[in-house]
């Protein structure tokens, strides 16, 4: 594991393979017998060298988080307690309930209740079953009636908001994707007119989730915007910052948050940007009663205790790790300011890489970074079809293995993409990346 | 973490509480500056050690795991590396590929595909929503309508089943608990007559949920004659094997789970049976096809590589840990037959405490043991409130600490409810068990 954390220090020359040998053993059946420990460790860690590791500092391909140490002793930690997180726990729910509310203080949240879950995922269908049952009441017991609800964010939201309405039973169709702005955020005009035109057809409006950092570009929705607009109405209001929310607790983009003390429940994945292994996603709830009628158990159950609140009523899992142990050691061993300067680097990474490409001739930037987002092309004369050639780009880079970085479209040009959340990327990796991709664009164009 | 280790090897005294200082600290606010890690991480131990930790012997009130060192080292291992496995990992892909038929080898289930998922929870979802959508194609596009579709269960499934028919927009007023036999099993006449029912009423069955190894008792669903149903009708059958399923590994229990082999999908947590802590649990489906079409992508989305498939497109989470290491550690490290023992060990440790409970005329059996699950209550002569007096030993023994045991109730008779999963759990510990419920008994008496 030493060797490991020394080798997320730098950049590697090549990504790793497995061998013949090992390859035969992952074919293999079921051990009837055990076998000797390190032998099984070290395939154990041969494998994890030869997958993709967001801890490695160049790679910007997909949100991943940091890797700490710190953060992997309290996943150690946790792992060997075991303890179960749905039902009474003592001290255990003392420490994650300390843990959600420093989340909260750390990105201007006034808490009232919230959880851990597994991810953004969860934690966005956790938030949108809260608000189906406080727009539709009683459809947890008597179902939901197909296209009788909606739901609002802008055609950048994530897939899994869209996967929550399908898992909700409301449908993919009942999902209004709106137009977004020329910096990528959703126009709350596109939201007041999707309302009132569901509301004179009597679909009843579920939710809106505005995006505090989308997934293509990094783009904060504008919630002070949005949040006027849900209170009239009266209409669940819930910010997907899975990726962005921890940038609102840097002077620097914190304007951009503007009004996340007002929504009616936000999603954050530690895993992201606050440097601790997956998986720690944060949901954080205004109203404690609208979750209890979404998960409570109003029958009395086997895990219930009289004297004790059971975190099973107000989260969607039963049985759950403590996920929050991992994060509670980052903020006590490493403090907010020191995560607040590691959340800054990321936005300064994406801003040096931004005026590197702008610098080159041969490259375009497809949208001026919001957060720490870069989307960007190759663009070198002579090349007819861009969109072929970048995505060939892509390729070649993840081939080479020095940088790691995702092909995507935006606005129906393929481009690259990068993200920077990881502390220990620095301006000379950001130097490295735009050398990569100059160096390998040049061979194929 | 090694005298955590050590102390899981024998029951203690007493359970641990926590100082007046430390419960200061977990009421503070966000530290700004961070402190000495070594303060930090000694804070974090004796929270856990002041927890509810499934892991220590005597802990029987909970289906908890049994805390191998081996299963932690897998869990700092993935923490470390932090890959993802939502999207393209490369060779951590190849290695939960073999853990998946491993686990289904070890139970005998023909695996088509699977997953891995955070708990018992969202396997049971996940194959929900896969036969919604095979029972209402396009659901996941237009919606459910309510009261459309239906579910069938016996009275003595778990909770995570209506909270599945809840999310899925069925609600849990579809979901049709039926009647169970004299071993609490579910009767196969009952699920005939309501699928009749329902058919002829124009309602759309969507699954049959055969429990094995219900939470209250242990019970398995006779689930050869629940796939003879339910083939002949083309109904989805989903087996709940989250606790019970293991023991289908062993020849005393196998016979059990007769026409395991023949289920549309299965539920199994490692982190129960298996001794891996949370969360590890497995999703077995035998038809790819359609868990892709409940959950795959059609249109073309960042995450996608032309050139592989990505897990996302078959699991209902984004971004997920490696949860299969730990597991797969274990079945390298200890071999499949060590697990077999471990297993029978909890089986046999059981049947010892029912013997124990027998031929003591102060207890009273509730139930016969299928697998390892006791139910059992204190009938001292000359206590008319049966039902309060075992309330309130249930609440003494958690409060002497020795044993760890929960109250439950069965048939409308409070009762006591251990379950027997930890391989450290020895013959002496069952007879303090049985020792410690008579000592308090008697004084309470």
């Amino acid at each position: 594991m030493n060797a490991a954390w020394s080798s997320f220090d730098r950049a590697r020359p090549r990504e790793s393979v497995l061998d013949e040998d090992l390859l035969g053993r992952l074919a293999g059946a079921l051990p009837e017998d055990g076998g000797d420990p390190a032998d099984a460790i070290e395939d154990a860690a041969r494998v994890l060298d030869a997958s993709i590791s967001p801890a490695r500092p160049l790679n910007l391909a997909y949100v991943g988080s940091t890797g700490l140490a710190t953060a992997t002793v309290g996943d150690a930690l946790a792992a060997t307690y075991d303890v179960n997180l749905a039902a009474h726990s003592a001290a255990a729910a003392i420490l994650e309930a300390q843990t959600s509310r420093w989340t909260a203080e750390f990105i201007g949240h006034p808490r009232a209740c919230g959880g851990f879950t597994s991810g953004g995922q969860i934690s966005n269908l956790s938030a949108i079953l809260a608000a189906r049952e406080r727009a539709m009441p009683g459809s947890r017991v008597s179902g939901v009636s197909a296209q009788a609800g909606a739901l609002y964010c802008s055609g950048e939201a994530h897939q899994s908001i869209i996967r929550a309405a399908e898992v909700a039973g409301l449908g993919s169709e009942s999902v209004r994707r709106l137009p977004i702005d020329s910096e990528r955020r959703l126009v709350p005009e596109a939201l007041e007119r999707a309302l009132e035109q569901d509301l004179a057809a009597g679909v009843n409006p579920v939710a809106v989730i505005a995006t505090a950092g989308t997934t293509l570009t990094g783009a904060v929705d504008p919630i002070a915007d949005l949040v006027a607009i849900c209170e009239r109405r009266s209409v669940w209001l819930h910010v997907d910052g899975a990726y962005g929310l921890p940038a609102a607790a840097t002077p620097s983009a914190a304007p951009l948050f503007a009004g996340i003390d007002r929504v009616d429940s936000a999603t954050l994945d530690a895993h992201k940007w606050l440097g601790v292994p997956k998986s720690c996603s944060v949901l954080l709830v205004q109203d404690e009663e609208v979750l209890q009628a979404a998960f409570g158990h109003r029958e009395k159950y086997l895990l219930h205790r009289e004297d004790a609140p059971n975190p099973v009523d107000h989260t969607l899992e039963y049985s759950r790790p403590m996920r929050s142990l991992k994060l509670w050691l980052v903020f006590r061993v490493h403090g907010a300011a020191a995560l607040r300067v590691w959340i800054q680097r990321g936005i300064d990474n994406a801003r040096l890489f931004t005026s590197l490409i702008d610098a080159d001739p041969a490259f375009q930037m497809l949208h001026r970074p919001m957060l720490s987002t870069v989307c960007f092309r190759h663009t070198p004369p002579g090349v007819a079809d861009l969109d072929a050639h970048n995505l060939r780009l892509a390729r070649a880079i993840q081939a080479d293995g020095r940088v790691y970085l995702a092909p995507a479209t935006i606005d129906d040009r393929a481009c690259l993409r990068g993200c920077f959340v990881n502390f220990r990327t620095t301006p000379e990796d950001v130097r490295l990346a735009v050398a990569v991709a100059r160096e390998l664009g040049e061979l194929l164009a």
